[in-house]
Formats: structure tokens, sequence, C-alpha cells
């Protein structure tokens, strides 16, 4: 295995606006305050992060096609529940791609329990709020990318 | 409850091509004509309101993040049916959504009659073509703002 | 399409306790409350109403059968979800209907969001507590009824 | 076996204004345009013939607790995709009973398609129009009522 | 609509040897002894009628293809539950068709109930027994052929 | 929590012909008999009993809504299974209710074993035969009623 | 029917916990203190009762297996939406067994409305808290034991 | 039927990385190399061909509404499994849509052979590569355009 | 991959009635007539072609072992919905196959939107009437045949 | 029990052509040497066999219709995955009918693991290539026929 | 392949009271009178048994891990429709294993013709008895160890 | 937050073979080397950790009733897809718990992406391997435990 330099997070529809709604499930912490968080772990990790929000289908799959990074995190938000062409996305990646949900999404209503994207990537962590994000750089850290 | 001033009108894709097919369903008015109805019978209410209409579940999420209105009125069309993306937009407002169908989706294809939207709105019109969206007005002004 | 003159205003089952429980959910207002809010809106329109309230089906129907109006306005409670026999009596009327729900039938119970009532009315409204009613009449007299 | 004398005909919600709607479904008879066409065909067989029609199902369900006759004859229109009430009346008899249909229901809506009283009855005829009460007269005629 | 004439009745898979099994369900008359049946009451109904029984459904096929009668009546067996190909034929033919069962469908196993070939014939009798073929052609000769 | 002095027993359709039918599951007393009993252990327990036996669902609904008394023990027999009508009267009284079957409604046709009104009631007891609604009174007088 | 002199009152997984945790939906008694209450009711009645708690669906197996008592009460727990072993067992007993659930089972999670074990049961007691146990030693000596 | 001389090839997400991933199930061909041998067989048929490919569902429905083409031929992608609203942009065409897949849907996971778009073209062809593009090429160029 | 020089036409069950009934769906033209311009087109191509149409599907199996072409051309027509049978034929065969249908399968009633053979053929072409013939002739020219 | 001295060996389609295709699922032996190996195996038993092999549904019902046997062996191949014409024909056999299968039926495509035809045999056997039909004979010696 | 000297043969829960209850499904042989059975028929094989039975999932489980035999016959009785577990520990083993069932599963309660365990295993062998286990043992024989 | 000192690690069933077989899946390290992992993993974090593997369900709830730790880290292994009784053990601790499954649930059977067990525990990390369990140890402490 190869060793992860750089990881694009990729963060899907509604993230924009945590912390202004929902604070008891999504956290009080906002988007760009979790970033500042991740950037402080990847950091200790020694790996240099790059961030993408966006609410359109569309703009993820491009900046997904895009990407020169050794791995991706991605919180597909409600797109994890329906959005086939971001798994054709993910799955055409030749990099690991990790999915992390802030809230446990098994615990919600039943259509939060099934993701057609988790299927495609390498692994899933959910419920830890914004430390899963941190936990995803560590496993790839650990793990590493793999070699092709 | 707090009074009504300025209502967002949401409508989803294909809706920008109302008039030119299927009227039968759909009615013969175009948007522009049924925004027209809409702004007379708002001024009659004594309220203004801003029209927004998009192909694009991404653009429709973003305008309802930056939503500054009393509430808003939407026709999320076939988006109805699928969008989980645009449900968490909703349920993220902190003003109150009403959902209006042109058509009674309950009596056309199967598929139609499932809303992911509705749980999370005040409530939904659905059968009673353009007038719906006078409706929806008309609601709103009675019922008032949530108070928060 | 003809002038909508007069008007029938059926409820189903438990419309009787209105008032009495479940307050959050229904509202505080009880049955002959809300009808004196419905007689003064039908004045304001032009519109004569009757009332029928019956905890039977087989009453309900009965009642339909004899409608001598150019519209009806029904809230089947319960009966939404099962009755099929109440189905055929609206769908065998040869006048518009408009189906009406105090809550947000979409927001409760699984069982509620679905109505085997709904593909044979005009169309539905639900979630305005008994404004729904007034929007039912709204609608019916900007409509009118069906020409046959 | 023993002899069919007297028979029991019930008809079940909406069909007391049959030949005032759906004609095309139903035909263009009114329900006592059929019952003397049965009444008729009775006699031929030497059978006596008493009716009953209910919109209600609590009453169909008392009219079959109170019959003496040596079979019945039942159409429970809309009630037969779900009054469960009704398939324990039928069951809880000690005569034979036949189920009618006017029309052919495995050819309509979904829902008609599925009885839950057909699988206590003798048997079932639709389809025919109310040429199927003729049948159903003639088919207890020839089988004859259960020896008990 | 025209007179019936001449009527096909048509016996699918396992019913050349009626009254060898199961005589508690399909009772104790052979094939032969039932067709008797049918030619007398068809002599009656001044029908002439023609017998065709196969276990093989491509020969009931063709034998429909072949058809000149002014009628069928079918009884499916087993076919009924899965004959997309007999469904087909049937719904291609110029003259009505009655789908005819010895047993109570409904009320033995649960694949039983389910007809993929009543939605495309007149009417369906069943529980009768051999009964039900002479029902089939009462009904023919009352309803008479389609015009076209 | 209170203490219970009344309770109406309610028993739904069908159960008028107790003793008459299907003893073999239902048992061989009648209902007076049942209710003889049900009074005896009333007495014993300090309870004052009301009878009441419908076959109509909105009889039924009414009586439930009249109750005055501390409690309510209700067999809904057949309607168990598709009255979201009852399901919402009982839901809607402000005293506890016992829901009582005769059979093991788990051990007979796939319908019985789902209970529409059971989701809203204090407890169910099945398959004891009328010995269950003297443990209903058991019950009652041991818990007692709901302090409000 | 025999007298029911013993009885074994068999608990399933974490009811050994019972009073530490959800006391709102299990009471605030430990197993203990219930075991008292159903061992004062016993002598009342004239029975004499023996405990058996396990964790291990295999340990509650092997003791039904080596019960020797006249009847038997059994609080499955969790095993009751799946375990068929335990079904098994209950089938093979040849005394009577009866169901309690602490919890109303069908206002809870829809797992749990679905019981493996209620089939092969005498009858099923829910909702009553501890009182279940006292209910189900009461019916058993009012029917008895099965004579065999 | 009017001549088919212009057609609009649109494609959707993922498709614009073509000949980079998945080679084994999509070929190696790149998406211009395709759109070069359409091209070719375009010239030889006597039509125009005009390309589109958007990974955005909203900008494939801006393209559908302007489209002035005589026939459209379209791989929805991974929106065929869940894009209602480019069905109903689909179905709002006035010119024949014809829907290609490279790969055979049908032989892939199970979420890949439902297609919500299917059911509103005038045909579907699978299954042949880049092969089919030229597939629906000739087959709009012999069965031409709707009169309309 | 080899060059295609035989083609075996297979035509299911009462594609032999093709232009004598429902020819609003399945065209006008009669079996021979399509067959005679496959066999034109196949003559353009260097295609010889041979036909087979049964209406058992014991024959059309018997048919696919025999065959001894370079690939199959097969509209199953309502043995698609079921025949597993046919899927293992075809299955087995070592050479291509391509499943056409007439009408667009997806548009008409629910079954026969589910094809059983589809996963084992190369690819499916339908909507296109005897056209999508041509096409599959024109698609394995192109492609070619399996080396094995 | 009566001994068994013969014994019908059925197999349903394709299975003419084992040994030509999908050996890893169905072994390289031909029908004819897998008869060889039976034969040998039965002369062992003492049981005399005869074979019948057919990709015709009906034919297979009209062979078992005229069997002589004291058993029969069948692999029905693909039919038993929908025929309920075959089932029918091998419940009305008045001798013990034995399921093989080749291959491990539940460890492959999903339809695979359902049998119609199961529930009407004395027993199945699956997954051990033509040993399983030495093993069927095998059962039946040591269990016999049914004495009737 | 490799010689078969030694098998574990696993009985799971409730088969230690074999021959006690139910003898009409199970037959009247014991346990061990059935493990007799088998230890003649391995002598005959000239192969060694090892037997286990045991009610607890856990125990099961763990004899699988030390199996140190070149095979296993496993009946996993009630723990085959739900214990992914043993499932797990099967598809573990690096030797064949043949599941067993006394009984027809087909030919009972819906729930046992759902095996979880089947997919893993060499094959099934249902509805023979005590015989099944004498079979399994024969295919063990005959077709030997995997060569790994 | 309480700060996490002590941490109990529960491994389910065929986890004490891990690095046996299916290496593939779930890796080549055995379970103490695995262990070896955590602890070192725990002492840089500065936890305690105990561990705890069983392939019985109900020691595993013993062992989770048991629990004196701050959290637990639970790989429920196969008891995932079934066991309510595990959920309930879960449900009822008092300290937080973290779901950890070596391989990814969701890219496997489709049984294995459903988890009842999840809905219970603060989330879930799936797809790592072993680093799964340090992602878990690293999560508990960052976001501490319960206060209660």
């Amino acid at each position: 295995m190869s060793s992860i330099q750089r990881v694009l997070v990729v963060n899907g529809p509604n993230l924009d606006i945590l912390g202004r709604r929902d604070t008891g499930i999504y956290g009080s912490l906002t988007l760009p305050e979790i970033e500042d968080k991740i950037r402080t772990k990847a950091a200790e990790l020694g790996i240099e992060v790059e961030f993408f929000q966006s609410n359109s289908e569309g703009e993820i799959i491009d900046r997904l096609h895009q990407c020169d990074c050794d791995a991706v995190v991605i919180n597909p938000a409600a797109f994890t529940h329906y959005s086939y062409a971001i798994r054709d996305a993910l799955e055409a990646l030749d990099v690991p791609a990790v999915e992390v949900h802030l809230s446990n999404i098994f615990a919600r209503e039943e259509f939060r329990s099934r993701s057609v994207t988790a299927a495609v990537v390498m692994g899933q962590i959910c419920g830890f709020g914004w430390v899963g994000y941190l936990l995803a750089l560590e496993a790839l850290k650990l793990i590493g990318g793999k070699d092709q």
C-alpha cells in the first residue's frame, strides 16, 4: 500500500448550514469550524487536505472526477440515500474513499438507514459528529492507498 | 403567531415549460402567467412575493438556504418523490413551508402518490391547478408564521 | 364550468369530539365552532353550506347519495385509510369533491399517509387545521363545478 | 344435499344507486330492475327470494345473522376488499353463500382483485353484470344446500 | 350483441385425470363425464360445443388461435397462475371468453388466489365444480357475443 | 393511580352469535352467559360493569365517545384488523382500555395476527376464551386508572 | 381438563436487570421483587412456582425440556421476535404455556409487534407490567391443563 | 411520420470519464471517440447530430427543454434509476426519444434493472456498448418522427 | 471477435398471429411480412437467417439446443416474464443472443417490465416494432460473435 | 410400507445438454452417462428404472400421468421455480416422488432458491451432482412406497 | 478429491427430544436410536463418526471450530432459519458440510422453507427422516472431501 | 462529558478463528494479534482495555450486564443481523457503545447490510479491518462518556 499524502474532503447538501439548525442531531459547529478541526488533525498526520462542499449532485460528481488526491473522505448527506450517480463516481475513483455521517443514520428515520454509496467505498463511519472526519483521516493514514 | 409579510415561491423541475405540454394535466397557463395570478392574490393579502424556479436540485437548496422571507410555498414537482436533499433543506427552514401540486398526485402514476417532502412541511395542497398557490398564500396569511 | 352555490361538508368518525382530545394535533376548536367559521367564510363567498357528521361509514355513504349540492367537502378522518366504500360513493358523485385533513397526515403514523379516497376527488388539502375547510370552499368557488 | 327453497340476496354499499353512475362498468339497470330479473329467474327455479341492500357493514352483518333462508347470494361491493367483519358473518352462516360481482374485479384497479370474503363462500361469479345473480341461483339450485 | 352458436371448451393441465385424484377438492366425475353434462346443457341452450384438453401450454395457445367459435370457456387449471402466454392468447381472441375453476381457488393455497388470465376474460366462475361450466354457457347465452 | 369503579365492556361484530358457530374456536358459551361470568367476577372485584355489543363500527365509536366509566374492556373482533376509526376512538379515550380476544389470534389466519388497535390500548389479552375478560378486569383493578 | 399444581416461570434475556434500566417502559421492580409477587399470588391460587431466568437461548430450551410442571409461563423477551428454536421447544411441551410481556409490544418499535412464539402457546398477555404474570397464573388456574 | 434530420444525443453522469474506468463493463473508448463514431454513422444516415453531456440533472433537463431537434437519443446513466425529473422532461418532449445503455443493465446490480425513464421514451437499447447509439440513430431514421 | 454469418431468429408465443390483433401495440404487419423485411436486411449485411416460431416453450428450447448458427435473435414474447427454462437454454448457448420486443415493454402492464431472460443475453432492444429485429442483426454484425 | 420395484426418473428442460455447458456448475457427465450410473445403482438395489427427459412441461405432465412405477425421481430443472402444473401432476401421483437438483440451488441466483414443487414431494436432495439421483433411489429403497 | 475417513454429525436445538413429540412429523426414533443407525451405516462405509447435539447456538459454533474431521453432517433444526452465526461457522470450515432435515421443510410453515445456512454447504437433503443422515454419509463417501 | 478510562471490547461469534479463514475479507491477523494492537493503542490513549469473545449470545449479554467500564466497543459479527437480545443489552447499558465491523458489511451479501444493533449504539465503524477498533477507542476518547 502506498502512503496517503493528500485527501479531498467532500460534503454534500445542507452541510453548508451546519450549526444553524438541528444542532441536537448535527452538533453546534459550523462547517468552517469543522474544517479547521480536520485541517489540524490532518497536519498532525502529515496529510494535506482540500475541502469541497456543494448542494449540487452534479458539482460533486465533477469534483470527484477532477480529484488528484490520494484519498477521498465524503459525507454525501441526503444523497447517501438515492444518488446512484455519486455512487458511480465513487466507484470510478482510483483512490480509496471513506463515507462519513455526523449522526447515527441507523437511529433516525427509516430511509436514512439505507446507503446506496456505502457498497463502493472502503468503509463507513457514522454517529461521532465531526470526530468522524478525523477518524476517517486516521483510517486512511493507517491503511494507506490502493496500489494500482 | 407572527404575521406573514414576505413569501418565497419555489417551483421545481419542468415547471418552466408549463403551458407548453400536457395541458390536460397541468393547465394551459405558463409559469409567468401563474406568477402574475399569485402576485395579484398576494397583493390582496398584503404579502410580498419572490419567485424562484429551477430544474436543479442544488440551486433550489441554495435558494432555500438564502431565504429571508416569512414563509415558503414550494412545488417540488418530480423532486417530491425522491429528493431527500430538498427535504432536509425544508426541514432546516425556520419559517413555515407549504407544498403545492398542480395536479392530483394521488390520481396519477403510483410513484407520484409518495412525497418525501410532505412530512416536513406545514401542509400540502394538490389538485387545484394554479389556484393551489393562492390557497397556500391564504393559508399562510390565516395561520401565520411560527414564533421562535 | 358552472358556479358553486351549495356545498355539503361531511366529517367522518371521531370528528364529533374535536376539541376534547389530542388538541396538540387537531386544535382546540370543537366541531360546531369550526362549522361556524366555515359558515362565515361560505357567506363571504356567497355559498350555502350544509353540515353532516357521522361515525358510521354507511350513514356517510347514504348522505353522499342524497347530495343535491354543487360540491362536497369531506374529511373522511380514519375512513381515509381503508374505506373503499366511501371511495366508491365519492367516485359516483356528479359534483366535485375536495378532501380535507386537519393534521398533516404525512407527518404522523405510516398508515395515515395512504389515502384510498384521494384518487377520486378533485384535490386534497391537509395540515392547516380548520383553515383547510375554508381553503376548500375557496378552491371550489374559484374553480367551479363540473359541467355535465 | 338438501334442496334450496329460499334465498337471501344481499347487496352492499353503493349498489342502491346502480343505473345512475358508471353505467359503462355496472350496466344501466337500477337495483329494483335487477331484483325483478332475479325474482323472475327464481320463480322459474322454484325459489323464493328476499332482498336486502345496505350501505352499512353493521346492518349487513345483522341481516346475515337473522338469515333463515337456505342460501345467501351476496355482492359485498367495496366491502369485498376489507370487511373481515362480513367475512366472519359469512363464515358463521350454516347455509351456503355465493359471492357475485357485476364487473370483472380482476380487470380494474389493483385493490379490487383482492377479496377477503371469497375464501369463506362456496364460490364466486364475476364479470357478467346482473346475469351473475341468475347464475348464482342456478348454481345453488343445482348443487343444493349443505346437509348438517 | 350477437347470438352464441358454437362454444369451444378448453381444459388445461391435469384435468385429464379428473376423478382419479383429490376427489374431495375436484369431485368424482371424470372429464368425459363432465363433458357429457356440458354437452347436454349446451343442447338445451341450442349451443354446439367443441372440447379440447391439453397439458401443454403451447397446444392450448395453438387451439385458441384456430378458434372459429363464438365464445370460449376455459379452465386454465395451474396455468391460471403464471401463463402470461395464455393470457396473451385470450386477449387476442375476438370472441368472449369465460374462465371457470372447479374449486374455490380463493380457499386453497395462497398462490391459487392469483389469476394472470382473469383480467382479459369477460368473467370468472369458481367453486361450483362441473356446474361452473354450465353456468358459463348460460352466461354466454344470456349476454351474447361481442359485436365487432 | 385512581381506583377503577365502573367498566364498559364492548364486544364487536359477530360476537352476538357466540355459542352458535365455530365453538371449537370460540367456545360454547353465548354472549349473555359470558356477560354473566363477567358480572360475577366484577362483583367480586367491586366493579360495576356495563355491556355493549354491536356489529356496527359507527355505533361502537358512538358508545366509546359516551363512555363515562373508569375503563374500557374491548373485543373489537374483526374490526381489530382494519378499523382505524375505532383505533382513533380508543386513542381519544381518557381512561385505560384493554383489548381482549377469545381465540389466540396469532395461531389462525395470517390477517388475524395484525391488530391496528393494540398500539393505543394499555394491553392485550388473547387466547383464553371468556376467561380473558375476567383477566382484563383483574388487570384494571390491580393497575388502576390513569391519573389525569 | 386437569388441575394446575405446579408452574414453571421462565424469563428471557435482559430480564435479570429489570429495575435498573428503562424503568419507564418496564417498571421499577427488580426480577426478584416480581418473583415475590408471583409467589404470593401463586400461593393464593394453590400453585407452586419455579423460576428460571437466562440470557441464553440454549439454556431456556434445556430448561423447557426438563419441565415437569403442569404449565409454563414464559416471557421470551427479545427471543420473542426471532427464536424459532424456543418456538419449537414450546410447541414440543405437553403442558400449556402462556406468553407474557411486561410492555405493550404493539406500541413500540415495529419489530416488537411480531412474535414467532405466540402461535404455539395457549395465549398471550402484554402491556400490564408484572401484573401480567399474575394474570397468566389466574388464566391457567381457571382453564386448567390439557388432558392428554 | 416525418423525417428525422437532426438528433440531440444526451449523455448523463460519469459518461464523461468513459474509457478511464471499468473498461470491462463500459468499453475502452472515450466519450469523444464514441461521439466520432456516432457522427460518422449520422452522416451516413443524413442526420445532423448535437452532443450534450452533463453530470447535473438540472442541466440535462434545461438542455432537453431547449431541444429543437427532431429526436433525442439519451443515455441517462445512473439517473435512469431515480430521476423522475428527467422522466418528466422526456415525457414533455414533442419529438421521439430513444434510451441507450452501454452495458446490459439487466445483468448487473439489482437496482440497475429498473428504469424510471423507459416508460416515456419510444424504445430502449442496451448491452451493445457504443454500437447502441448507432442503432438508436438507425431506428429513428427508419421509424421517423411523430406527426403532431 | 469472429464474424457473424448465420443467425437464428426465434419468435415466441402469439407472434404467429401478428397483424391480426392489437395492431395499435404490435403493428399491422404479419409475421411472414416481418420475416421478409428481416431477410432483406440480412442479405444487405451478408447474413443468412433461419426463422423459427412456436407457441411451445419446449419446442423453443429444443430449437435453441439444435442451433448451429453464429448468433440468435429472440423475441420470447410472454415467456420473457417467467420462462426460466428458456433463460437456461439461452444461457447455455455458445453464441451471442439478442432479445427483441416489438412494443416498449416498460410502458405497458407492470408484469411486462420484468424480463427473466434479459440477464443472460448480450443486449435487449424494445419499442421499435419490427425495426428492432433489423437493429439486432446490425448489432450482431458490428459486434461479432464470441471467440471461444 | 410397500417395496419399491420400479422407478421413473424424469429430467426436465436443458438437462439433455448436460456435459456441454456450465460444467463448473452441473458437472461434465452427459445425461446418458448419468443414466448409466443410475442404472448401475438401481441394479444393485434391485430396482428397475425408466428414464424420461423432456424440455416440454406438457410432455412431463403426460408422462407423470402414465406412470405405473412405484416411485418417481424428478429433476424439474427450471420448471422447479414456476411450474404449478407439474406441481399439480406430482401432487396427483399415488406413489412417492423425490426431487433432485444437481447443483446447490440455494447457492445460486435468488430465484433458484424457491421451489414450487418441493412442497408436494416426499423430500428434496440438492447439491451432489449426479450422486443425488443415486441417493434418491437409496432413499426410496429404504423408506418404501406409500401403502394406500 | 480426498477420501472421507471421519465425519462429525451435529444436531441442533430440540433434536435431543426426538421420539417424544410430534412423532408424526419427526418419526418415533430417539436421537440415540438414530445415532445407532448412523453408526452402523458409517461402519459399512468405512467412516468413523462423532456425534454432537446442543440446544445452544454458541456451543454448536464452538464444536464446528474444533472440528478435525473430514466432513460435517449438520441438522441445524430451527437455527436453519435465522442463525447467520452458524452460517459463518459453516462457511469457515475447510471440509465439506451437508445439511440434513428430518421433515420436508418446504411442506410446513412458511418460515421453514427459508434456510440461511444452505447457501454455504455442499448440499441439502430433507424429508427422509433419519434416512437423510445415511444419505449424507453416502454422498460424502462418493464425492469425497475438498482438496485444498 | 466524563472521561473514558476503561473500555470493554466484545467480539462475537467466529471472531475467535480470525486469521484462519476468509483472510481476503477479514484480514490475516488472529484475534490475539488484533487485541495486542488494540492494547497498544489504548495505552497511547491512556485507556485500560478488557477483552471478551464468545460464540454464545447469552454469554455476551451476561458480560454486557456485568460491564463496569466507561464504554463498550463491540463487533457483534453475525449477531448484528438478528440478535434483538444483544440489542436490548446494548440499549440497557449506561455507558456509550461503538459498533465495529472488520469488513464493509454494505459490500457483501444483502443480509449483512442490515444491523439490528446499530440503532442503539453511539456510532458504527466498518470496513477498516482491525483498524476499526483503534478508531473506536479514539472516538470514545475524543467524545467521552455520557454524563448521567
